[in-house]
């Protein structure tokens, strides 16, 4: 401790020097970040190191100090003194308790994310995962960018496609569009049949036919995802790879919803009123789905690695910009 | 519409016969991505490309046909087939009305992305717009991607520093953490005294405090912008930058709320119920102050060019994820 803060006491006077000296090659009356004199100011600065909660202060002096100096006009005393205050950084840095110190990290779920491990292992494959609002061009992106990369791509009809043959002989078991998302309700009121209930009962071994479908489609999408590169839309990948600790990157693809809408009239042939009507139904929907079959809360960015608004970029762009976060170049 | 028709008849015939051949050298019985005969399987695909809402059923129909098309054995077979495939893509995109016509962009906004356009014009500077949950890290990640691309960092201690002293003669109007942010509430009662009122009066020209202090942030902000590279930490700037046509990329940064509490709990030497309450707290008043000042919504990714959930990358590899997405290497 008592070294500790003589260190803090000679970083302390280095800072008030450096200060000094920046000052003096700026030469202007905003050059000087302590207008104090050295006995208060060095024991200010000191306090800020020793004590937690106000390390974010201590950082902004010394931002300020940076700041500064980069306008140094002579190169030399600009070296000199970036040098300096490089070196105090660090050695602040080092001090036990500084600040950057208490890293921000889900070690469980970053050691599964290809964009922050930098390299997938030799029996990782490259899966991301795309969820998206309607509108967004989320797929377009998604189907684009597989393309690209040359990775296979597959969205809730495929995945349909591949499970009614899967299932053939066992009697289909399937979602669509149409049938699962854009009427997704738990609790709908059905009329009770027991005849129906009781075929849907042993086909779906005793499961809800929604839950069914969605199992089966998580069996789909883990394989898929064991054994090969490839995109998937949507289906809540994220979270079902997540809970079977399955590489993998998750995005999130949004637009402000009146450009949604102007898509949507443009691309679907709606008029204004039944395009916002379609959208909002389908973001209510989307949102069920997520929140049901997962822990997170769709939509929110703690719920994936990234968002991206496809709008502040276009199709084109945004497809560039996840491959320069993926740091693939195109094959 | 004739020669559209008949080039859709054209691709259709080719689709179908692709499939086949796919089917052949995969010769799996999932191979087959068309199970009827060629007349109705033709007339089928000719509809979804004739008719807009269903461009995205044609598109996952190739999109089966291509994943199947990879898992072909022989190498020249494959290479053959996807060639076909590519083609076949290309031309449907060249139809009129096909998928992936309708870009989603926000022109105005897009063309001030430096992510998006991928290189700055020789007059821009780097403008990092830095938003963040208390607790994600945001400050840290920020303040050393500053260090490292070696540009000035501005957080809300310095803006006030720096107002201080560029209004000392006229009286401060600035603004702190404590006094601004974390008591942000333009609705509060306060025990109304003429004299006060008065001298506020004067000193901010007639406006609230609150809204003088963000109109003189604003000024600032849009000069620091126009003149040099550097990250700001929050202050709205992205939305300030926008409104004022000065080209920046916005970033959001955040992170499960369990794990913000963690981070606190251990930096800020805080328990485990006054750091939940210290969060919440916080997150509500940069909520209300996000969108008291600008047209969007906080948090969202709507709001945004990119949200990162620091806590899937950790600190160093959130930096690390920004300078790949702005594309500058580390000088």
């Amino acid at each position: 401790m008592q070294e500790n803060q003589k260190k803090c006491m000679e970083l302390a006077n280095r800072i008030y020097d450096l200060d000094a000296k920046v000052y003096k090659c700026v030469g202007s009356a905003l050059g000087r970040t302590f207008t104090g004199n050295r006995e208060s100011t060095v024991q200010n600065l000191c306090m800020m190191m020793l004590t937690k909660p106000d390390g974010h202060l201590l950082r902004s002096e010394l931002a300020l100090i940076g700041n500064m100096a980069r306008t140094i006009p002579d190169k030399e005393e600009k070296r000199r003194m970036l040098t300096e205050y490089d070196r105090i950084l660090k050695e602040i840095e080092n001090l036990p308790d500084s600040f950057g110190k208490v890293d921000i990290v889900d070690l469980a779920r970053a050691e599964l994310n290809p964009t922050a491990r930098r390299k997938l292992s030799k029996n990782d494959h490259l899966v991301i995962c795309i969820s998206r609002t309607q509108g967004s061009a989320g797929n377009d992106i998604g189907f684009e960018l597989a393309d690209e990369l040359h990775i296979n791509y597959y969205d809730v009809e495929i995945f349909n496609r591949v499970l009614n043959r899967l299932e053939a002989e066992k009697g289909s078991v399937t979602d669509a569009e149409t049938d699962h998302i854009t009427d997704f309700d738990k609790y709908r009121k059905r009329s009770f049949r027991l005849k129906t209930w009781f075929r849907e009962f042993n086909r779906y071994h005793g499961l809800p036919r929604q839950d069914a479908i969605f199992f089966n489609m998580s069996d789909l999408i883990c394989n898929l995802a064991r054994t090969e590169d490839c995109v998937i839309m949507g289906r809540c990948a994220d979270s079902i790879l997540s809970n079977n600790h399955i590489p993998h990157i998750s995005l999130f693809i949004s637009a402000p919803f009146s450009l949604r809408v102007q898509r949507i009239i443009a691309s679907k042939n709606m008029e204004f009123r039944q395009a916002v009507r379609f959208l909002k139904h389908m973001d209510r929907q989307h949102k069920k789905y997520y929140d049901f079959y997962t822990d997170g809360h769709w939509g929110r960015p703690e719920s994936y690695d990234l968002c991206i608004n496809s709008a502040n970029y276009g199709i084109r762009e945004t497809i560039d910009l996840i491959e320069r976060m993926i740091d693939q170049k195109r094959k």
